[in-house]
């Protein structure tokens, strides 16, 4: 257990190495369901993320054979039932903070799914970067089999632009599993490998990234999300500005001089 | 024939069943164009929907083995060629309030589509939030074909959000037949059904969301149009705050209730 | 060599045949690398073009079987490796100022991708409106490779819109190469043709464009970039107006008046 700007997750798996932190729900034998407890721990980990000089990918890994099965019944479901619009309001917006500091975390996430994969868990896979799977990933939005709307934690903006607004809709209104191949054709799953490879491959992937110039990783990573809403003109202009950053830094120059003199470049971040 | 909040379509087949309202243009022998008449006659029912209260679900359904053909070319191209601007933007602006209408009507639509699909009937089916079609199906936004632009009634703004930018613009700038392999493949058809099965599988999609939470419905659908231009955590913030709104309907009860005594919830829409 | 609003261009091949300007860029023994030179010609040739009276469609051609290579290490890297912001500043404007021009010449451009097409070579293909490629093509955002971020000149806003936020992240992350099959699969390639048909294609496919209503082309391309970020009732509003303008123009009723006479329109582009 590694401590992150003074963190000690509680209530999930964390593990840092080689600058890489994997993160694990940790309710194997009910399929890793989120709690209160585990929600705001994400979320201040997140949004601790960005000042952790220690970490630069993150991975979202499953436990169990399983990702997550989402907000657990009784433990969220059954609070949330009778309390009023101010307490209701406080836990959707805590859900939604979770997501904001996923994204505006600057460093890149990767998910890597085995199993299970619905409800908030489904959410998290989507808020990711990257999306790893494996032919057992069942993911569903079954917000609506709780009688609740497709609209949780960003999904209405966020799905429709990763796999198109129709199958988004569809999946929104009635809650229906995606399987992997699904997810793999229709550009959710980046990746899909079996079980016992799907570990692996998401840490060589995080590795790779690792590897790579993480300063402009993370100003790639806050374009993407920055660049959501904007004209297109005023997103080129943007991207004008972000890029120019990143030639003042080291790594640009460091694979400059390691291309004229043949050799592969090593970043280091600055 | 029944009613809708007093209004009884004279232009075009309507009919109430179990909370299902099914449309069907009526002129199969033409493949169904489009006319002033339907056209203002459409957008006053979809106006009118979202104060019906004894409709949860639409389906713009085919005829005789036909979608739609579009602004028929006698009827209405022939009076808008000579028109004056006023003139013509009043009837752009009729055709673009249908859509406004479709998608302001807070109620899912799914258009079943054989056959003939094309001009203001291919904006008639990507303006629907489900699309069911038969190998059959002939879509084109074939505007180019008589001499106008491919933005018509939102077609640039929606096509590249459901299929992609680059085939939007493609079928955009050509007017070509977009086939039903194709459309699948690309996420403008939901599902492919045989001609003789597509009724039926409309009709059980659409039995299935009126048996769910509809006013959650209605609110994935205000949200997944509502969010279209929104930054990332404006989109985020407008969720927590929707979700919250449904997280105090009956029908959120109702589903933890069932679910705790390991019954089917039985939605009732409020 | 045909003038162009009184352009020469002298670091591109420049062709004008039938109202369709072919631009190649001409150093095949490097597979077609960009130059300051011919950035700032290209961006200049853009420029003039939506006053170009003689040209309707623009083809960006290969050149010895590749596209284009990207910035050049030596002419273009190399210089950029420790100049000042200033400096830096203005030309990631300057190639940010080629897409923008390229997205408001209100003429439709055709890519045709042979072999390798990395880097700036990839933007260009990407800021087109219609790609044909060959099996060989190779495309890559392979700014990461040289310290730099996926944030350039319009990647994170386009290429999200074109093949998916999902795709477009892994590809900006990795710089990995987007192989032709994927880049069909996923919509970046409208069609693929073998690398002896790819010119006959892209040219009959500019004849079809410049054969069509292309006035009401140029307000396609003009809404499909403006449209970008609207809310949707404004964008169906922005599209009744535009096409009430197209209603105007004389292309509408030949098409019409051909329609009626059972004849093929001959459009006119006015």
């Amino acid at each position: 257990m590694t401590e992150l700007a003074g963190l000690k997750p509680q209530h999930f798996l964390w593990e840092v190495q080689d600058r890489i932190a994997t993160i694990r729900l940790n309710r194997p034998e009910r399929k890793n369901p989120l709690t209160f407890e585990s929600y705001t721990e994400l979320r201040d980990t997140f949004r601790a993320l960005p000042y952790a000089t220690d970490v630069d990918v993150v991975v979202l890994a499953s436990n169990g054979g399983n990702f997550c099965s989402g907000g657990d019944v009784h433990d969220i479901i059954g609070p949330l039932v009778g309390m009023d619009m101010k307490g209701l309001l406080a836990f959707t917006r805590m859900t939604g903070d979770l997501v904001k500091a996923m994204i505006a975390c600057s460093k890149p996430i990767i998910a890597a799914v085995d199993g299970i994969c619905v409800g908030a868990g489904a959410i998290l896979a989507m808020a990711s970067d990257l999306r790893l799977a494996t032919p057992e990933a069942k993911c569903a939005f079954l917000f609506t089999r709780v009688g609740l709307a497709g609209c949780d934690m960003g999904a209405c903006a966020m799905l429709p632009r990763i796999i198109g607004q129709g199958r988004a809709a569809e999946l929104l209104y009635t809650g229906r599993v995606m399987n992997a191949e699904e997810g793999h054709a229709w550009g959710f799953w980046n990746t899909l490998h079996e079980p016992g490879a799907l570990e692996d491959a998401a840490q060589t992937m995080a590795r790779r990234l690792a590897a790579g110039p993480v300063f402009a990783h993370g100003i790639t990573k806050t374009q993407l999300n920055q660049e959501w809403s904007m004209g297109l003109e005023q997103a080129i202009e943007a991207e004008a500005q972000a890029q120019a950053i990143c030639m003042q830094t080291r790594d640009f120059e460091r694979a400059y001089r390691a291309f004229v003199a043949k050799e592969k470049p090593v970043f280091q971040g600055d």
